[in-house]
């Protein structure tokens, strides 16, 4: 067996006994909730099938599923707002997945460090944290 | 207006401007992450719908919507492990709301603080914390 085919077979490895504790929606999909490892901070939500979680643990980088382009998101791919993997957690029924990642700049496409900045104070949804790098420049400016 | 009445209004207009932003999936449900207000930890995933945050927002206890039951599930409403809001988040595309929330015992009904306890190492699911408190004694023996 050579090295790329062994490493492959670890990660298959890897991924059955991730894969049989999951309960997949009628969709195929489980949602993933993304949490910086060392702050706490819940970055966002988003989707995975099994091709990829696959790709998850196989290259240590978090790749979701696109519900509205229907295809493998590998986050940061055009942004290079990547997240690594720093441990994978399956909640008690199996329908949640937690990922512990290290975000790499920003989460969120607008710019700020994660999706969650809009919290309800009073009668209002407030804007509560600013972005931190211009959308523009994460996906250019067409 | 008496004090019940204006209450109710109260709670209505906040309710108002949040479901506004809220895009509910087909079935009328948004996922919602509760997450320890002060620590961080990220305790469960579960489901609400329009009356199910109306509520919460209402008694400042957090309710979801039961998937297997189709009802109302006051959190704690059995257990007496309630989660008192502390503050309500919305995702960027408004498709997830994050609970920041202060949890009484234990948030799983296994008695463990949270539902993340299987942690993927190596290639198998390993289980990372131990129930703080016996199922039994937060559902009763039968």
């Amino acid at each position: 067996m050579n090295t790329q085919t062994a490493a492959t077979q670890a990660a298959a490895e890897r991924s059955a006994a991730l894969l049989a504790a999951i309960a997949f929606n009628d969709d195929g999909l489980v949602p993933a909730i993304a949490q910086q490892h060392d702050s706490g901070e819940v970055l966002m939500l988003a989707w995975m099938n099994r091709e990829a979680i696959e790709e998850t643990l196989a290259s240590g980088a978090v790749c979701y599923w696109s519900r509205s382009r229907r295809r493998l998101w590998r986050k940061g791919e055009t942004s290079g707002q990547t997240q690594r993997l720093v441990e994978l957690r399956v909640d008690c029924d199996g329908d949640t997945v937690l990922l512990l990642v290290d975000q790499t700049g920003v989460a969120c496409h607008t710019g700020r460090r994660n999706c969650f900045f809009r919290a309800l104070r009073g009668n209002a949804l407030e804007t509560i944290a600013k972005p931190i790098v211009a959308p523009s420049a994460l996906y250019g400016e067409g």
